[in-house]
């Protein structure tokens, strides 16, 4: 079992490139409220969130250590961090559910003529009851609040050693997983059996918890891939695909594998291959210096080269302690590529109207190009009789 | 296999519902941005929500059915729902990320003397990226964005039967796992090995998924109950806590049960035997038109009545389509408590300094008081040999 956890030197460094990013974009302060950015600063690491009764707080002020503003609940795990500095109040308290804490922690970090920075942009979310935060912006007039997706995101997508390790790690779960598919599809079993039992193989196989899976199996292909299961039974000349967010020590994997339920046709057999080389086209040729959008193009030219239709949205995205993370391959995300990304790639090919296949793989972006993180797929469609 | 999801008269009565509480609340609209707030208005069950590339709207108009403005990957599944009015954009989008679509059928909806219901309050989060919505109030003005948490969650809080019988489901997977305690928690195994292992067999009981799951385990008690599991062994004389949120069609349970690992010692069956006559003593008292912060007061007086120290924080919550949801049984909250509730009762004991033992029983509320969900626990603390 791979060692848990990082030493404080990793969240020491973490806290120095946010800040100076801070002190490029002029912000006196960070306020982070989202899981994943309270986990990338502290180490917080809990399925707590999954109750959305009480919020929670980190400051990264201009220099020195975060400072964690939360409920007294989290007070014990919280302190078992790096972080030594902890203010708590007894949540949840209707009318001041920590607000006055926060704003007094805000107002002694922040001087009256500094700005607050907080994630405002695409992919974010303010974890904290809205009127709270339109309360604290009056609380803490003459200082104002401005946009840090970009010091946030620009910081967390350049993932260290220590956190491709854990990607790594993550995604050895899944092709382990994987692996055992015979022990769990095959004809006649119904969509919902295999899905369960999909999460119950990546847990025994060492995921701590399975936040995500998704499927699809259809005659030659399928529609949609982020419907629930349905008791219908696996046919003969299904494709199935099988994805999977699996975290280990608070990092996902995210990608996905196709199986031919004991045959396929032509058109599923050629769409995988055309698939599959348009990931070994983006696998030699993508290097730091591209931006997100070349991806999309890449696998694009790819595709169209090999008389395929691709498939519509993005076709890859960041991966790391969520699920999916900035940039997204599509035709308009200006992003640059740089080494230590970590990224999946995940075109598709819509077979005939409404019918795809999609492929994904895992990889961490370096100097001389992708490394993959997941074990490449099979070179042809697998099988499953 | 219980079926799946509710009949379009489910969906209509809720929006009924709700569209009186917006009348009386005097909103010309709802804005609704949450997993939680969309699956409850439309039917629309993914765990696509994971990653949070996306956002989603769904607008209740004052009167008629909801419209939905989502990204293009969720038009199939959400054409599978009651909702007929689906517009879509290409997320994720940068610089426009659906927010001219949403705030074209804002305008469509609501005049421009018209009030736009957000929920603000809390427990609530806005999701969607900050900046979009600030961008949002300006386009849309002289419309003006008010507090809707009290017409959600007065609407919400109230389940219908079909709702009940979900939850009810839910619990009895959870009762079929915690049944089969023997075959997965022992001396010398792991808290992550039991931990995990709780999981697994919570899939093979039923659960679609498994959204949470704590515990804590130590001599005579625990300490916190939020951390994730580590390599340490269960030993003679441990107290196992295992809590759950499994999730089964869109519904939660949770709740947990304790363990004596081969002995226990009498403060922690004293600890047991006081939180179980405190809950019965709840079980029998408990009535609609009590306030949620009287159920505090209940479970404190049987307590100290009894000698024991009252765990801190809240002693129960609501429950339903996420985790928690309000009201909190604090002395702080007044929420009414009414038929129709579900609610987790969760009573906890302070056995020395930072040593706990916490019980938890799930519950609909009716007429004549409560009626559990959840198999009612053991009535003197289990040992596992």
């Amino acid at each position: 079992m791979p060692k848990r956890g990082f030493p404080p030197a990793e969240f020491r460094a973490r806290i120095t490139h946010l800040q100076a990013a801070m002190a490029q974009a002029g912000e006196s302060a960070l306020l982070l409220t989202s899981q994943a950015d309270i986990f990338y600063t502290t180490g917080f690491l809990t399925r707590f969130w999954e109750s959305p009764a009480r919020p929670w707080f980190v400051i990264v002020p201009a220099s020195g250590e975060p400072i964690a503003v939360i409920p007294s609940i989290g007070a014990d795990l919280m302190g078992k961090t790096w972080i030594t500095n902890i203010r708590t109040w007894d949540a949840p308290m209707p009318g001041d559910d920590g607000l006055s804490l926060l704003a007094e922690t805000l107002a002694d970090t922040v001087p009256e003529t500094g700005t607050i920075g907080l994630p405002m942009g695409l992919e974010t979310h303010l974890r904290m009851p809205l009127a709270d935060y339109l309360q604290l912006t009056q609380t803490l007039a003459p200082r104002i609040f401005v946009d840090a997706t970009n010091t946030v995101q620009r910081t967390r997508e350049i993932k260290s050693e220590a956190e491709i390790t854990k990607i790594r790690n993550a995604c050895a779960v899944a092709d382990r997983t994987f692996a055992r598919i015979h022990e769990f599809a095959a004809e006649g079993r119904t969509h919902a059996e295999v899905f369960r039992d999909f999460q119950r193989f990546l847990l025994e196989e060492g995921a701590d918890w399975v936040s995500y899976t998704a499927g699809g199996a259809g005659q030659g292909g399928y529609g949609d891939v982020i419907s629930p299961a349905t008791d219908q039974r696996l046919m003969a000349g299904d494709i199935l695909m099988l994805d999977t967010g699996a975290v280990l020590d608070g990092y996902f994997c995210d990608f996905d594998r196709n199986f031919a339920i004991t045959h396929a046709d032509d058109a599923a057999k050629r769409a995988y291959d055309q698939l599959y080389s348009a990931t070994d086209h983006v696998l030699a040729t993508l290097r730091p210096g591209h931006k997100a959008s070349d991806v999309h193009a890449m696998f694009v030219a790819s595709l169209t080269s090999q008389g395929a239709t691709p498939g519509g949205g993005r076709l890859g995205h960041g991966l790391g302690i969520t699920l999916t993370e900035w940039p997204s391959f599509t035709p308009h995300d200006q992003t640059d590529l740089r080494a230590g990304m970590v990224l999946t790639l995940e075109p598709g090919v819509e077979i005939a109207p409404g019918l795809f296949q999609v492929h994904e793989e895992n990889i961490a972006l370096r100097e001389n190009g992708p490394e993959l993180l997941s074990s490449r797929a099979a070179a042809s469609l697998p099988i499953l009789r």
